[in-house]
C-alpha cells in the first residue's frame, strides 16, 4: 500500500494523505539552521546544534505523536476551526497534497473551496525558515478569513528544557514590535541569539504566553483564543513562551493572498546586545524580514534553492530504463548522502537531538556517499575528525558539534574507529586529486603543539591495529567495532549501564575478523596512500602486515561455510557453526569480501552463498541468525534486544550494501543487485504500510523474521545506510568509481540493466558515460570516440567527455 | 477564590472541581514505592528512585497538562466517554470531588446516575498502588458498563526513556496471564524486575500496545479501541507498552460493584528470575495480587495506613482556636515534612525525577522538621549523609538516593553545607537523647577505612569553616552557600554553563556573612554537643573563634540598617546600601538574627525592621531588594533571573521561617506571626486563583512586586520551606522545644492566640501542654500540678504529663 508517489521530474515524493504510518519528514537546510518538517507540519528547527540551540520545542514520543510543529490555524465563520497540514485540529480536509522536495517542503490543501499552499523552506545563507502561505478564495463568495500563526518555543537546550523545570519556568521572555515576536529567554544573561517570527502583514493581535492562547487543559486542537475570537496580547513571564499572531483577511471570489512568515535565528556581538535598557538589538531580523517581504523575493529565493540543488545533483545524474533506481541514484539517496553528513547522527524522529555528538566512524562512512558533491565540505569534516585522534592512533568514539572537541563522556576504545579515517582520505583524494590534504597538520586530541601530518594521523591509525592483535593475530575489537552492540569486553550485570563505556573484563584478547577485514582493506588503501605519495618502505612494511593479516583470517578467521565474527573474551568463536545461537553474521563476510579475501580460495563465495541462504529475507539481509533468545553477559548488548530487532538479527541496513558491493567482487550481478534492491526505499514504497517509515530514505532497521514485525522499519533518515548505498550502486553496480589517477569503468550489472547513461562530474569535466550491458564478458570502452586498452579513463583536461561503454 | 476546603476531621484537602489552576497533587507511599498523582489522577509512580525506576510515563510539560496516568474509562451504550477524574476526556461530570489524604487520594464522581468511586493508595510494606474502584448504579434502571483501565508503561530509566529512541523503541515486551499484564522490557538482560497490572475480576481482553489502544494520531482522550469495541488483546514488541483491561459490568439499580487494580513492583534474585523460557517468574506479583483481592482486605489495608498516620502525626497535635494553624501544624505542614523528607527534591511535579539527586543541604534541613516523626528514619539518613563528606570537612553537595555515593557532577565547594550537618545532628540528640550517633564511625567520601565518629565528622565541619576564611575573617562562599544562584566565584559567560561547578575564578576572597551567621549559630550547637558529650577544650577553642566570628560580623558585615550579604571576588559589598540594586538580602538577616547576633547591640532590631519596610509583599518575604534588572557576571545565576524570580527577588519562602524564628529571638511575637502567616498555605487558600498551587503545602518560590505575577506560586511540594515553618511554628512561635535535657517551652505568641494545648511525644512521654497567653510579661509552668522554677521539663519517665503554661 501506497500513501504517495515519486514525482521525479520535480524531484518530490508526493504524500497524498496526512495520515501516514509513521510521521514522514524532510529537513529544511543545509548550512547552520536546520527544520525538521513533518507531512503535518509538526517538527522543529535548531541552529547549528539540534540541542543546545533549538528554536522551538517539540516532544517526542508525545499523544498524538507529532503534536508540535508550525501550525497555522484557518477560521470562517460558522465553519471548523482547520490547518492546512491536517493536524493539530484534524478537521477532515477537501484536498491534501505534501510535496517533500529538496530542501522544501509544499502542503497544499482546501477545505469549504478555501485553498491554502503553505511553501516552508531555509533559503540560502540565512538562518531562517520561510512560511510561505497562499489563501484563495475558490467559491463563489466573499470571505473572510480568520488567521492564526502558532510555534512554541524551546528554551534553548533542549535537554534542559526538557527536565529542569524548576528553573525554566521562571526564565521566558519576549518581546514584540511591529508584530514581530521576539524570543529573548536568557538574552538577559548570558546569550547574545534570540530568536523571531514575523509575517509581512498587518496583524489584529497576537499571543506570546501559551496558556493565554491554548486555555487551561486545552491541546493544540482547540487554543481557546481563537475559539474566543479574543487576542490577549499576551506578553510570556515564564511559563510558556509561544508565538502567535492573529490576522484577518477578506478575499473576494478567486482571489489569493499571500503572506510571509519568517522564523528566524539573530544573533549580535556581545558589545552591541542591546538597543535599550533590556531591549534586544534587533538589526539582524528587521534585515531579514526585509529581505523576504516580498512574494517575488521569496519567489527567487526558492528558485536559488532548487538551481543550488540542480548544480549538486548534476554531479552524478543516472539515466537507466529503471525508474526506481534512476529516482534513488539522482535524487533520493544523494539527497539522503547530504542529510547524514550535516546531522551525522543528531537530530531526526528517532535520534531526538539532545544525544550523541558527531560520531567518528559514521561521519568518515558519511563522507564516503557526500564526498562528490561538496568536496570541500568533506575536506573541512575530514580535517575536523582527525583531530579528535589521540597519539596512539585510537581516537575518540564522537566528538561535540559546536566544540569539535572529543566527548570524553564515550570516550575510545572502538577499535575499528581508526581505520575509517583511512577510508574517508582515500575516498577524498580519489575524488578530487587533492593529495595535499595528506600534509595538513592536525592535532592530536585537539591539542594545540601536537600537531602533525594527515599522513602521520594515518600511519597511526594503522599502527594502532598492528599495535593491538590478540592470540590468533587478529585485531582487538576493544570496546566494540563497528557493531556498537557487541560487546565481548564488557559483561555488564547492571540495568542501565552502557555496554559500551563500562569495560570490566579486559582479556586482552577478544578479536574481531570484521576489523581484521577492514585491516586488509583500508590497509591496502594506505599502503597505496604510501606508494603514491609517501615512501615505498612503509608501503612494504604494511603490505607485510596485510600478508600476515590474511593468513591469520584464512587460519583462524574461517568457520568452514562463512568467516567467523569474532573471539570472545575467553577465546572462544563467536559467529561459527559451533555456535547455538548467532551462528553467521553479516558484518565479516561483507567486509571480508570487500577486502578482497577469499577471492581466490574460494571462501568469499562460500561466505556470501552462506549469506543468500541462511540471512537474506524479503527485506535485506539480516545481521544474523539464529537471534539470540537470551542475554549473555559475554557477548553484550547485542543479546538485550528481542530476537529480530536492531542487531539481534534485524535487516541492519548499514551491512547490507556491503554485501552487494562483496558480490561485485565476485562478478554476480544478479545477486549484488538482488540485494540493493531489497532495502531500496523505491522499491519497497509499495509495502510503506508494513515498512512505515518514509518511502524516499533509509531507515536503520527493518525488524527480520524472528520478529513478530518483519518488514517494520525504524529509525529512518540518519544513518550509514545512506552513503553505503550509494558508494554501492554508483560505484559497485554501476562501476562508475574515482580513483586518484582517473575514473575507473567497472560495472558489474544484473541481467535486467541492459543499457544506462550517467553524467559524471569528475575533477572539473562532465563525463558522460553510455554504458550497453551486452553480456560480452569484457569490456570495450571509447572515449570521445577512441578506443581506450584500459578501464581507467585519465582526468580529463576539458568540460565534458563522452564514454562508450560496452560489458 | 478556592477549589475546595479543608476537612480537618478527616485530615483531608477536598477539591471541588477537576479544573484547578495547576495540577494539584498528592503523593501516596512513604517507603520504597512511590506514587504522584494529581486531582485528576494524573502522574506516576516509581521504585525508590525517580529516574531509574519509574514504572509508568508521564510527559512533564505537556498539553494539555497533566495527560497521563492512572486512567479509567466508563462507557455506557449510547453516552459520552468519561474518566472519574475528569482528565483525559474532560467529558463533563455531574459530580466530582477529590480528596487527597494522607498517603491516599480519594476520587468520586457521577455522570448519568452512574457514580465512581476511586480510592488510590499505597500498602504500607507493599510495593504497588491500590486503586479501588467503586461504580454505583444511582439509576432505576439496569446498566451495562464497559470499563477500560490504562496505564502506560515507562521504560524503568526516565531520562533514557525520554530521548533513546533509537534504542527504545526495540525493546518492550510484556506478557498476559490470568489478566495480569506484565511489564517485562530489559528483564530479558539485566533487570531483575518487572511491573505489573492486575484486576480483581474477569477481563473481556486488553491491550498492551498503545497503538492498538488508542489508534493513530489519537489523544488519552478517545481511544481507537473503546470507540470500536475491541480488545486486540496486542502484545507489545518495541514502540510503547501499556497496560489496559477491558471489562464489563452489569448493575442492577442501586447495585454497587468494586474492582480492585494492583499496579506493582515485583522483583526477584537474579539466580531465580525465570518460571520457564522467556517466561518471568511471577511468584511475588501473585501473592500481593492474592493478597489484595478482596474489598474487606483494601478496607483494613487503608484503615492500617491511616492509623500509621494518626500515630505519627499524633507525635505533635495542637489544639488552638486558630483552625488554619491547626490544620497546618497537626496534619499538612508534618505531612509535607515527610514527603521533603522521603523524596528530598526528586520528584514533584516541578521536579521531574530525573536530575537531582538527595541534597546535602537540603536533606540536613528536612531532617530538622521530621525528625520527631520517625527518628530512626533520620538517624540513618544523618550517617548517610556525613559518609558524603570528605576528610577535609567539605562535601559533596549531593549524592544518589541508590547508591548513596557523592555526585561527582556537581562536586563539592558550597561552603554553608558542612554545617547544616551539625544543624541536623543536634536536632536529632535533642530529640532522642541518642548520644551514641555521635560515636557512630562513618567513613569520608564513602571509602573502606576512613571512617571516623559522627563527632569527628562534626569537628570537622566547623573545622572547614574556620579553615575557609577570606580577609575580613568571613567564611569564603565557595561555588555558593545556602543561596545556590549567588555566584560569586562563577564569571561565567557561556549560554547554559552551570553557574555553580563552573568555577573560573577563584580570587580567594568572596566571603559570605550567611555563612559566618551559620557558623555563630551551629558554632554554638557544635560546642554545645563538645560541652556536653566531647571535651572542654575544644568548647573552649571553638567558642573563641565564635567570638571572632561575631566581632568580624559586627565590624565587616554591618552594613548600618541590616547585615550585609557578602564581599565579592573584588571585596566589594553585595547586599548594602551603598549597591544601586540588591540593596537588602533576606537571608543574611534571618540568620544572623536566629544565631543571636545583634541582640545585644540593637543591630537585630534594625535588621528586622528593615525586612519589614523593604522586603514584605503581601505573600511573604522578598529575598532581595531592588531586583537586579541586568545580568552581573560577578554576581552569578541570581541575576539570570528576571526581577521578582525566583532568587532575583521573589519571595522564597524557605527564607520567611529564618526571618519569623528572628522575630521570636526578640521576643516580638506578632511580627513573628505576621510572616508565618503571609506564606502558610491555609491562609493564603483564598487566594488560589493567583497563588495557583496547591493550598495545602508550602512552595518554594512566589512571584515579587517586581516581576509581572505578584504572588504566584511555583514549585510546591519539595521545599525546605516545610521543615523550617515546623520548627517554627511549633518551637519558635508555639514555643515547645526539645533539648538535651528534657523540653524547653519558650512560646512567643503574637496577640491573636490567646490559648492552646499541644500534645506533644518526646522521649516516650506525651506531654499535655496547655498555654495561656496572659500577657504578662513572664512565664509560669506547673507539671502535674507543681509549679516549676524553670522553662526546662526534664525528661519524664512516664506515659504522659500535663503542663500548664502561662505567659
Amino acid at each position: 500500500m501506497k500513501y504517495g508517489y515519486f514525482d521525479d521530474i520535480n524531484r518530490e515524493y508526493i504524500i497524498t494523505t496526512p495520515v501516514t504510518p509513521l510521521p514522514w519528514i524532510n529537513y529544511l537546510g543545509n548550512e547552520k539552521f536546520f527544520g525538521l518538517i513533518s507531512n503535518t507540519l509538526g517538527g522543529y528547527c535548531f541552529y547549528r546544534d539540534a540541542r543546545l540551540q533549538r528554536l522551538t520545542r517539540f516532544r517526542y514520543n508525545n499523544v498524538p505523536a507529532d503534536m508540535g510543529g508550525r501550525y497555522y490555524y484557518i477560521k470562517e465563520e460558522g465553519k471548523a476551526l482547520w490547518n492546512p497540514g491536517y493536524l493539530p485540529c484534524k478537521t477532515p480536509l477537501d484536498k491534501y497534497t505534501c510535496r517533500h522536495g529538496l530542501g522544501y517542503t509544499i502542503v497544499e490543501s482546501e477545505k469549504d473551496n478555501l485553498s491554502s499552499k503553505l511553501t516552508c523552506f531555509v533559503p540560502l545563507g540565512e538562518n531562517c525558515e520561510i512560511h510561505n502561505l497562499t489563501l484563495t478564495n475558490d467559491s463563489s463568495t466573499n470571505k473572510n478569513v480568520n488567521l492564526h500563526s502558532f510555534v512554541e518555543w524551546c528554551l534553548w537546550d533542549a535537554m534542559d528544557d526538557s527536565h529542569n523545570y524548576q528553573r525554566n519556568l521562571n526564565i521566558a521572555e519576549v518581546e514584540v514590535e511591529d508584530g514581530t515576536i521576539y524570543h529573548k529567554s536568557e538574552y538577559r544573561e548570558r546569550r547574545d541569539h534570540y530568536a523571531y517570527f514575523g509575517v509581512n502583514h498587518e496583524i489584529l493581535g497576537f499571543e506570546t504566553d501559551r496558556d493565554q492562547f491554548l486555555g487551561q487543559m486545552r491541546g493544540f486542537d482547540n487554543p481557546k483564543a481563537i475559539e474566543d475570537g479574543i487576542s490577549h496580547n499576551s506578553i510570556a513571564h515564564g511559563w510558556y513562551p509561544i508565538g502567535s499572531h492573529a490576522i484577518e483577511l477578506s478575499l473576494l471570489p478567486g482571489e489569493s493572498k499571500n503572506l510571509i512568515f519568517i522564523l528566524g535565528y539573530g544573533q549580535n556581538s556581545r558589545d552591541d546586545k542591546w538597543e535599550g535598557k533590556n531591549i534586544i538589538n534587533k538589526t539582524e531580523a528587521r534585515r531579514v524580514l526585509d529581505k523576504f517581504k516580498s512574494f517575488e523575493a521569496i519567489t527567487l529565493e526558492l528558485k536559488s534553492l532548487n538551481d543550488y540543488w540542480m548544480n549538486l545533483l548534476g554531479r552524478y545524474q543516472l539515466e537507466s530504463q529503471n525508474e526506481k533506481i534512476d529516482r534513488m541514484v539522482n535524487i533520493w539517496n544523494q539527497y539522503q548522502c547530504m542529510t547524514t553528513f550535516n546531522l551525522s547522527r543528531s537530530a531526526s524522529y528517532f535520534e531526538s537531538g539532545t544525544g550523541r555528538g558527531m560520531g567518528f566512524r559514521d561521519s568518515c562512512q558519511d563522507i564516503l556517499g557526500f564526498v562528490h558533491l561538496i568536496p570541500e565540505r568533506a575536506r573541512e569534516r575530514i580535517l575536523d575528525i582527525a583531530a579528535v585522534q589521540f597519539e596512539d592512533g585510537s581516537t575518540y568514539h564522537q566528538y561535540q558539534p559546536l566544540t569539535k572537541l572529543g566527548n570524553n563522556n564515550i570516550g575510545s576504545g572502538f577499535n575499528d574507529d581508526p581505520l575509517w579515517l583511512i577510508a574517508c582520505t582515500a575516498a577524498y583524494i580519489k575524488e578530487t586529486g587533492d593529495k595535499g590534504i595528506l600534509e595538513e597538520l592536525v592535532p592530536f586530541d585537539n591539542k594545540l603543539g601536537s600537531e602533525k601530518t594527515l599522513f602521520e594521523h594515518l600511519r597511526r591509525s594503522i599502527n594502532y591495529i598492528i599495535n593491538n592483535r590478540g592470540p590468533h593475530g587478529l585485531p582487538l575489537i576493544g570496546r566494540a567495532d563497528w557493531n556498537d552492540c557487541l560487546n565481548l569486553n564488557c559483561f555488564s550485570t547492571e540495568p542501565g549501564e552502557s555496554f559500551q563505556t563500562t569495560s570490566n573484563y579486559e582479556s586482552g584478547i577478544a578479536e574481531s575478523i570484521f576489523i581484521a577485514g577492514m585491516f586488509v582493506k583500508y590497509g591496502k588503501e594506505y599502503a597505496e596512500l604510501c606508494y603514491r605519495f609517501g615512501d615505498m618502505n612503509e608501503n612494504d612494511k604494511i603490505m607485510t602486515h596485510i600478508k600476515e593479516m590474511e593468513e591469520a583470517v584464512y587460519k583462524y578467521g574461517w568457520d568452514g561455510d562463512w568467516f567467523l565474527r569474532a573471539y570472545d573474551a575467553f577465546g572462544n568463536k563467536v559467529g561459527s557453526n559451533d555456535c547455538n545461537e548467532g551462528k553467521i553474521f553479516v558484518e565479516p563476510q561483507g567486509m571480508c569480501v570487500m577486502a578482497g579475501l577469499g577471492l581466490e580460495n574460494g571462501f568469499a563465495e562460500k561466505a556470501l552463498d552462506s549469506v543468500h541462504e541462511r540471512l537474506v529475507n524479503d527485506f535485506g539481509v539480516e545481521l544474523l541468525s539464529p537471534c539470540y533468545t537470551e542475554y549473555r553477559k559475554e557477548l553484550g548488548e547485542i543479546t538485550s534486544y528481542p530476537p529480530g530487532y536492531k542487531e539481534n538479527g534485524s535487516v541492519f541496513c548499514h551491512n547490507n550494501p556491503w554485501i552487494s558491493i562483496a558480490e561485485t567482487k565476485l562478478g554476480r550481478g544478479d545477486k549484488a543487485f538482488d540485494i540493493y534492491r531489497r532495502i531500496c526505499p523505491a522499491y519497497i514504497e509499495d509495502y510503506s504500510e508494513i515498512h512505515k517509515t518514509e518511502p524516499y530514505v533509509y531507515s536503520q532497521t527493518i525488524a527480520g523474521r524472528e520478529s513478530s514485525s518483519l518488514g517494520e522499519a525504524k529509525n529512518s533518515w540518519l544513518t550509514g545506510t545512506a552513503a553505503w548505498s550509494f558508494v554501492n550502486i554508483s560505484q559497485g553496480i554501476l562501476g562508475i568509481c574515482p580513483d586518484y589517477d582517473g575514473l575507473r569503468i567497472e560495472p558489474c550489472l544484473p541481467d535486467e540493466i541492459k543499457e544506462y547513461k550517467v553524467e559524471r562530474l569528475f575533477r572539473g569535466c562532465m563525463y558522460v558515460i553510455d554504458v550497453k550491458n551486452t553480456g560480452l564478458g569484457k569490456m570495450e570502452i571509447t572515449l570521445d570516440g577512441k578506443m581506450l586498452q584500459d578501464n581507467l579513463i585519465p582526468v580529463q583536461d576539458k568540460e565534458i567527455c563522452h564514454l562508450i561503454v560496452r560489458v
